[in-house]
């Protein structure tokens, strides 16, 4: 019984994500990962804020450099692991409502650069709104001593 | 007896970290604050990191981004608030040490607008590495119901 | 007779790109205009090249950059002006084609900020491929004197 | 009669800016080269302007982002070319005045990727005045055909 390469990249988004220990400490779950594109979610919380009340602007950061960063990870090589190179973003709306949706995708994915895009979007009472919007440039780095 | 308005301003700064919930849940501490700029420091912490057991890109963001802000905040007028529109960072060495260095200043202080740039060191007994680079660009916001 | 706002908006916008001497030096034109987004196209030249013949990054920046803060003034009110806060822009191909065409869409139109996003494609024969992706921040500058 | 690494890595700076064919159409000159940053300054040129009649934000880019390029190249082994991977800029004052001086430097040179900072000064009567400044990510390109 063989898995699909597209099953495959999935299962080590999964477990990469798994391995971020602020991802679990931030109750962030993986709620969709493709080739696609990767979102995650995360209800608000009042320990992450700012001083309006609002989540910190790092903290929106987080989520949507870990949805990018998975996203151009599902297009590298078995092997490969990701680093973050550099992102930029814009805020552009207060990061309130009940639950933050980080949405990433990938614009290039290259052999060694990827450049990704994404947005996260504020919800309240199930409407999205735009809160920040990031290109961020990942780079693909090989494990010569992987065994899988 | 009066104060100067430079310790007026450190107040402000002062006041609003205290007000970043954020900064208390990561054990942040804010180390200096003038108008040359502003400082915060945090230890690590194996519950804010990414899969290599390095601080998260967003979590060194978070700290650097209020370093920058507050230094921002610094050069308003007394009834002002600080708002991040956007960031740019590059992570040029992992961020493992026992301790973290945001350093944030401000490169041009405007009426609306404000630039400002900065570091995160990593810190490993006591030797400073260079982390991250930042710029960012920030707004000033009048609460014209301020009482103070 | 009265025009429609939507024209009035193209008209300024077509007027700002013919004050823009830059675009005529570079031969550049104002493909399209509306609150959709704004698109400049350009032909290669080779006296604007790097150092291996492709477009310079600079001058991609250029029609970009054009091209944002065009869209960006389209969705301004009548006596206003745009100005370039600053911009991210990622490479992901090389400048090369016969073509350019740069294209640029407002993402939030804010009163006083607003963020753009936009891409250059390079054409050959036709086909095109990104080369460029921008995003770009906004001010909206109001001119008290205008008369119009 | 050997020179010195330092004198070659400045001949191969100056080599490639001479083959940045926009340098020449702008008027541009290198007056300095060191692995410490390379500095390019330009006349202002009426035909590069935008709206306003201040050099356009993509002209100010292209001359900031060419002299940290050339500040990357001037750490990179002999047989490397330089690759704009991508900047961030911002735009603190007007780019008026009569020449404009661009100031790179590296701040941080890698194997495969180099960080470099940079400013834009304008200059009336031989008074510098900052203009813009810029982070932005190089890739060390290693041509595997160079004879030197």
């Amino acid at each position: 019984m063989t898995e699909s390469p597209e099953t495959d990249s999935s299962a080590r988004v999964r477990d990469i994500f798994r391995r971020q220990r602020v991802m679990e400490t931030f109750g962030a779950t993986l709620t969709a990962v493709s080739t696609e594109g990767v979102e995650i979610r995360m209800l608000y919380r009042e320990d992450l804020t700012q001083q309006h009340g609002f989540l910190h602007a790092g903290i929106v950061s987080t989520i949507l450099d870990s949805a990018c960063g998975l996203a151009a990870l599902a297009h590298m090589p078995a092997n490969a692991n990701v680093l973050a190179i550099e992102y930029k973003i814009n805020f552009v709306s207060p990061a309130k409502g009940d639950t933050f949706i980080a949405r990433g995708r990938v614009v290039k994915a290259g052999r060694t650069i990827s450049v990704c895009s994404g947005n996260v979007f504020s919800v309240t009472n199930g409407e999205e709104k735009l809160a920040a919007t990031m290109i961020s440039t990942m780079m693909t780095v090989i494990n010569h001593d992987a065994k899988d």
